[in-house]
């Protein structure tokens, strides 16, 4: 397809009733462990949706599981460690591993999944970003200012870099095994890097998520490197790497294209709480978003973060609906 | 004192440890009811950290309780509201009211404050802005989505509009009457409006902000007009008014200046989390903000939010000694 994409972050997830169904008999992780079922449950929202792209089903948290961290959700999905990361020894036990042996059942479900997918439905593979996950790890769970994470940067910049370059390592391999195992693009999550001054991103961040980025390179497939909350950010964002920037809402996609320039193309942007609002103020979102993207090629709709449970399914079909249509007739005029 | 000032937001707060004592006797509410010890409070940081500016003890979620909000704060100070605002008979239930009747020990309390501060010292006023307020009283609470307020404003925006205009006529004369009692600047805190899209803030919220924020005008003192994760909607935020802009640490000093322009001054920006980072890594920053300030007249040295609980008094106090010997320093040089 060669303009203006849709897809959702979340696109498999609980605002589905099949995937409630299967999450009333599976938790998070057993899904993820078994490859038929996390396959199943990524193909969902392409069969019911009409998505033009299908999203790995797996969580950012996963490589944490062989790398010796003690993982469970919680019954609103939110992570849990239980051994966090904070002191010298914690990142020294952090085991390297192969996701080709350790994440097996993940590759698997990439296989299973370009199999199934129809040809023209790409499959994106995903991991989250190195401070993303580091701030799950040193947090315990979800955080609301990262005191710990940043404290451990500032106060311990030997042992923040440690865990930045042993998380790097770990990665780079699992997107890389990811690509081999048939992810035509893939995506980046540093969801939580907008808590960051620019100074600390470029210090103490930037480095790995460049370095993951760049051992992609050679895969050819496009990068998508997505934050939230970048808006004083996006330039350093874009420095680390990236064929494609991911935005929220916070940035209008004019903005982000005059300061990030003709060189990426950018997905996003609506915010995910238009969606439950009534189908006319939706639309004209919608079509607030296409207009600013420009109605150029190089635009990935999505929304700028994930879906909410909340939303109702028929308010998801409608803005593929609009996204098609406004592509279809963006491709007739052009042709005219 | 005519150059960079400083003060810190909640400086009298929970790392100190005489708070800390108060506030086994006494809650939160407690505190704000009695006048006398609530200007006891805010005079803490005055006698201890010696900074060059006071704010008044008071919490933002006080004027929701004459309107007929069943507020309570949880033991992390988290607040609670018992009856959320989300339908339009909650909200027809509202209840204008006196500030200078139902807030008169605020009010009582300004002017002890003003009384037994020294005269080389001001009194800051404050009140939350017509959205974080709001955001509050629908949510119920803290929230990390807002979608319950976002809902509202989307789906039911005769409501949403109402809401605001009966917390703008409240809080403009809550600030008016701070003033009268005292208060020599006043701070309006728009903490969560970082949430929004540019779009839903000057369609949703600039105007209400700009509301208060003009019916101070004629009152002469300044106005500091803040929020935080502010990077997309700072132009927004300094259009809805203001004498100074109060940024938070994502957004640079420099960068702040070259987009806000020469007519208003700035506040701010050092991330609470440096705090409490080991001494030399707090003054590298703390220097980095002055000098990204431009050593001009129109700073206000403050964190970019508020002080944790966690921080070290005495970094606290190096950091005042830090701005207070550079402004020393810069008059020196000016002088000579």
């Amino acid at each position: 397809m060669d303009r203006t994409p849709v897809w959702f972050m979340r696109q498999a997830g609980r605002f589905l009733p099949e995937y409630r169904a299967i999450r009333e008999h599976h938790s998070l992780l057993e899904i993820c462990a078994q490859p038929d079922l996390a396959a199943r449950v990524a193909l969902l929202p392409v069969h019911q949706l009409g998505v033009d792209a299908a999203i790995l089903f797996a969580d950012i948290m996963l490589p944490l599981i062989p790398m010796g961290i003690d993982l469970e959700f919680s019954p609103d999905e939110g992570p849990v460690i239980h051994n966090p990361v904070r002191a010298s020894q914690d990142i020294a036990r952090l085991r390297a591993f192969q996701p080709d042996e350790e994440l097996a059942h993940v590759l698997e479900a990439v296989r299973i999944l370009r199999a199934e997918l129809p040809l023209d439905v790409p499959l994106i593979g995903f991991a989250g970003a190195p401070f993303t996950v580091a701030s799950y790890m040193v947090e315990g769970g979800p955080s609301r200012h990262y005191l710990a994470t940043k404290s451990l940067m500032l106060s311990e910049p030997t042992l923040w870099h440690t865990l930045m370059e042993k998380l790097t390592d770990v990665l780079s391999a699992y997107l890389l095994g990811q690509v081999r195992a048939g992810a035509q693009a893939i995506q980046l999550f540093d969801s939580w890097v907008g808590a960051l001054s620019p100074e600390d991103y470029r210090q103490f961040v930037a480095p790995y998520s460049a370095a993951i980025l760049q051992s992609l390179a050679k895969t050819g497939v496009p990068r998508i490197h997505f934050g939230t909350g970048t808006g004083s950010l996006l330039e350093d964002l874009q420095a680390a790497g990236g064929d494609v920037i991911g935005l929220d809402w916070r940035t209008p996609l004019d903005q982000a294209r005059r300061r990030l320039g003709p060189t990426v193309a950018i997905q996003g942007n609506l915010d995910p709480a238009v969606m439950l609002a009534p189908l006319p103020v939706l639309e004209r979102r919608v079509l607030e978003v296409l207009s600013k993207a420009g109605g150029r090629p190089g635009h990935i709709f999505n929304l700028g973060h994930g879906i909410y449970p909340e939303t109702p399914v028929e308010n998801v079909r409608a803005v593929v609906e609009i996204v098609q249509a406004y592509r279809a007739n963006l491709a007739t005029n052009t042709e005219a």
